[in-house]
């Protein structure tokens, strides 16, 4: 890996300022919870598995001046709310506070392992899902990819940009289309700046420009990251999934989702019970500093879509690939 | 009308340079043919009627200074290759030229006149398809609208947004979500532009965000421009018109091309005879004056795609709505 997005090191963490990418690579320090739920709710960091260890962080330094009991919770919790959507964000709180539940007391290097352990551990799984998803990646292969699912979403390697770092690893011959993802356009910003850092053959298109490429059978696999995936299999992504995705289903062109199974939230049973969180209207109404549109006019700006199991092909995850039923298939995995 | 796209005076055509909306309203001055070709090319005008009415000023004023027949020509072939997608520039462009046939001389009186006349007719053609469009728009519609369709695509009152500036002023109450239409943001710059200065009630949305309002009913139809039509109702209109169009057509919502007869390239059978223009990669890696993408990515830009007739529920035009079967009843609108 060429850069690192997420490190621990002397009591901070350190992350890469994901605002300021491309043109500018400079560091975001957490030095305290409260800078790590800045990171979150500001976006410094993004992506569902790297917001599930910067969290795991965010506890661990909840804890460094030894706070009493119920000041801890409400830091953790103050955490847990600093974006409605990732599961891996309460799944990583939550994982934390077991920790808690053992020692009965608020021990902030035992904490800090159990987060270097969710660190470690996001590494290994994103390696493992890019192997098993790189199976379905057949020689000179055209994917077309959505927002960043790359290294800068994870500890590191990626989820479905991790799959396509695999196939370009292991010397495949394959050929990548970034969609833009307005409108915090982590695809220009951060996927294509990881692409080109790898050196994988790739275009940038605007989202507008998918759906001709789909029908005109100039897409041999769509691959997607997922911020929560309820039991049947119902996907909540990067608003503009579902348009592809719907696409893909007319067109008959293979669409999977590559995620972890910590991405799965397995007390929800549909896509309705998903919350989407609406950002602010200056995401739409300003790019960067460039204001493109009067700023009286309404916005509305949901971060995420559902996209629907008979939508999807597949679902790639660090235990194999499930595929329809899914509301068997997702069952088998969590046993 | 609150503000005049294009104007004739002193022999002299002023633009509101779109380049700079929303956020500064500056003209851009055209004093010879080569401003205005360089106003197609460069958008500071756009929009296919738009660019009917400023080329054949352009071709006015190719002969202004008295050149030779030579010249003449040259000039307005210059004019002719501003922009290749528009059937209206090579339209207005044609019919000046038929000035001189009649007189063989070049007088540039008689063809102002002439581009006079194609301004005013531009404005009476698209009142004239604002009226029989707002037939079809219902009390309480909510409409969707892709890139700019205004005034500022005309020389007044606009295509589809011509439709939607009747339904208003004709006191329907309706509800406009408008696309920000990347990578020009048309939608974003112009549309919601013309919108606020309207007081027409209406939301801007990302163009990811389309397909979750069109799969959530929240859209009663969708209305679009053109920029050129076969003869079996394929159309070219702004990229990202085509996947509105699958959309509509999975989730069953009305979607209508608004556009004059002039649009109709009665010279082509299908979608697969309009060359389709590719512009700068800068138009993507660039927002204004903002980088959002690392210069050294590749880009795929095309202006355009082509939407198939059976995506198409109608065809308005200032001759009556056209309905399929397209290949016979636009060949009727003809005779």
């Amino acid at each position: 890996m060429k850069f690192k997005s997420i490190e621990f090191k002397d009591d901070q963490l350190i992350l890469i300022d994901q605002r300021k990418l491309p043109d500018k690579e400079e560091n975001f320090i957490c030095k305290d919870y409260k800078d790590v739920e800045y990171a979150i709710r500001e976006m410094v960091v993004r992506g569902a598995p790297a917001i599930g260890s910067v969290a795991a962080y965010g506890v661990a330094l909840s804890a460094i001046d030894k706070p009493l009991e119920d000041e801890f919770y409400k830091r953790c919790e103050f955490i847990r709310q600093s974006r409605p959507t990732a599961v891996n964000l309460f799944w990583a709180v939550n994982r934390m506070l077991e920790v808690m539940e053992v020692d009965k007391e608020i021990n902030y290097h035992k904490l800090k392992a159990e987060a270097d352990k969710i660190y470690v551990e996001d590494i290994k799984t994103n390696k493992k899902m890019a192997q098993i998803g790189n199976e379905i990646i057949e020689e000179n292969s055209t994917i077309l990819t959505h927002c960043n699912t790359g290294a800068l979403a994870t500890v590191a390697y990626g989820t479905a940009l991790g799959v396509i770092r695999e196939a370009h690893y292991t010397g495949k011959n394959i050929f990548v289309y970034a969609d833009e993802t307005r409108p915090r356009l982590q695809g220009a910003r951060l996927t294509a700046w990881e692409l080109v850092k790898e050196g994988i053959p790739s275009t940038l298109i605007a989202d507008n420009v998918a759906a001709t490429l789909i029908r005109d059978k100039k897409i041999d696999v769509i691959l997607v990251g997922a911020d929560r995936i309820a039991t049947n299999g119902d996907t909540a992504n990067k608003i503009g999934t579902f348009m592809l995705s719907a696409l893909a289903k007319v067109y008959d062109v293979p669409f999977y989702i590559v995620a972890p199974v910590t991405t799965i939230d397995f007390d929800i049973k549909t896509g309705d019970e998903i919350e989407i969180e609406e950002r602010s209207a200056l995401e739409v109404l300003k790019v960067r500093d460039a204001q493109i549109a009067p700023l009286e006019m309404n916005v509305y700006n949901p971060a995420f879509d559902v996209t629907p199991h008979e939508n999807i092909t597949g679902i790639i995850t660090d235990k194999g690939i499930i595929y329809p039923p899914f509301n068997d298939n997702i069952m088998k995995i969590k046993e």
